[in-house]
């Protein structure tokens, strides 16, 4: 027989909220009832979802976080404010399964192992795994990214109106030569930013000629600083730069301050994200505020609806960002 | 009757390794075969780690990776790179599953439902959980903190040597009055680090009275700057500076450039990770290389080698560091 967290509660007389309190270590719980149900834990030998549970349940208690990478492409602070958000909302019982998915064939991420996947989508080329996933499990939820597959809950966040906020700002303080220091070209926040660079450019009637976008060949502080010097080499110093992530700009910020041009006097620069470098460059780097961990919560919840309720229903939610000004603009 | 990957080699008379190479979609396998084998798969039926398979194995496929903390005291780069480390090393058909066990008690941990566990262990108030942890489960790793635990795997890195190190090159560089900007006290690498800087001291015989050892409250950035800035209110500017990590000594670098001293040349610098944020530094952050990514990957092969051929040998493994230099000293 299976014990389960009612029969602990029954045994030591108080309620399943106690507890569940007790084995979340809550100072709501005084010392003597705790002690006391860890007793009765112990006595009963229980064991938080005991894997008997799970076949009773028909249920696996893994929760998939899925990457389109966590190596390359995936800033570490990325990585953790999705992870982060997610642990901030998943209950005791879930265990947090990390996986990297690109490149790997379906029977091999096996998608019914889990009670529910939340797929972190950087690439658009994930489409052809998001939509196999969904035909074998449809508790999902899509963040980062757009997808176009139907039927399955998306949260992302609105990159081309960041872009446009980035844009303008760095309009409002030079209206002259601009520079968009863009990341690798397949990821889709780069098509997206671009987008959104070129509709604030449009808008804001500047001349088509004046602007440039150039490629870093991924979204790391290096690409930024080498892409940069090698600019520097044939091009005047910039106006002003929209780097399409902080570590690009950081990166951007070395390059220019190692040809002593001066930031902010004598070029602007705006970063993207708000990752936890920003605030470590030296100037202080303006950037647009990405809700990373907020949306990767805001996923979790999602989930939880759809696998405890079996509430299906498709959403999509598309969440705002801010403009986060320092001193580099 | 479980599909093995034994059963898919045979129908396609193949090997089981050109088997898991389609799992891993590997390029060393022709598309012909590859489209066999998937489909082989398909037809039956066949998933990695079928639950099925579990029971039969009395297996779990869950690998533990157990942080102390993954909200404060953790920064995003030790986090990934412990992550990255163990995900380079775990076979495909195991889950790579993310806990923070502070505060909790073990019903909640539940230590039986993983074939092994991988403790990050930052703090000392850790060892009575491993020793619980290990109670209920013998195929454990405990990494980045020496435990005292008798029977336990043990791989950690000489932080006394490395703040040694830190701490003469500082010394070769200014003879004079140095500074510790140390952590948070109940961290076990603040203890550490603190140890091997009073050794180069004592070492160096300089004047104890010509040198400070300060605390911030955490080993974020923030606090490495609020720090150092209340301390230049009081105190001249030190000649060298030796922060426990690199988010301190960036912080540190912050407020001494507000400051007007320049570093290098008014006051040397050195932080402690080699962490992504070192180099992002302007100027470039002289630190102290700590293998983070290598002792998580270290830590993964120790551990299949319990799980997969029940070899409970225990043996401590403790790493080297390295000073890198850059720009700061």
């Amino acid at each position: 027989m299976t014990i389960t967290i009612k029969d602990i509660a029954e045994a030591a007389g108080v309620s399943t909220m106690t507890v569940s309190r007790v084995l979340n270590n809550s100072k709501l719980v005084s010392d003597v009832t705790k002690n006391k149900i860890i007793k009765l834990m112990e006595e009963y030998n229980y064991q938080l979802n005991y894997s008997a549970k799970s076949l009773v349940l028909n249920k696996t208690f893994n929760i998939g976080v899925f990457f389109s990478s966590i190596t390359n492409d995936t800033s570490s602070s990325f990585f953790a404010a999705c992870v982060r958000g997610v642990a901030n909302k998943l209950p005791l019982e879930y265990n947090l399964v990390i996986k990297q998915i690109h490149g790997l064939v379906i029977p091999a991420i096996n998608p019914k192992r889990y009670d529910g996947i939340i797929i972190v989508s950087q690439k658009r080329e994930d489409e052809d795994l998001i939509r196999q996933i969904h035909d074998l499990n449809r508790s999902i939820v899509v963040i980062n990214r757009k997808t176009e597959i139907t039927g399955v809950n998306n949260i992302y966040v609105d990159e081309i109106d960041g872009a446009k906020m980035a844009t303008n700002a760095l309009i409002g303080a030079t209206n002259k030569k601009l520079l968009m220091l863009n990341g690798s070209k397949e990821i889709q926040s780069s098509q997206d930013r671009e987008t959104g660079f070129w509709q604030a450019v449009d808008s804001a009637k500047l001349k088509r000629a004046d602007i440039q976008v150039i490629y870093a060949k991924d979204f790391s502080f290096s690409s930024g600083y080498h892409t940069m010097q090698e600019f520097l080499v044939n091009n005047r110093c910039p106006d002003g730069v929209f780097a399409a992530n902080d570590e690009l700009a950081l990166g951007a910020l070395k390059s220019l301050s190692e040809n002593h041009y001066d930031v902010p006097s004598k070029c602007k620069l705006i970063g993207f994200n708000n990752s936890e470098v920003s605030q470590f460059a030296n100037p202080g780097l303006s950037t647009i505020d990405k809700p990373i961990m907020f949306m990767a919560e805001l996923a979790t919840t999602s989930l939880l609806e759809i696998i405890e309720n079996n509430n299906f229903s498709t959403k999509t939610k598309i969440l705002p960002t801010s403009f986060i000004k320092r001193a580099t603009l």
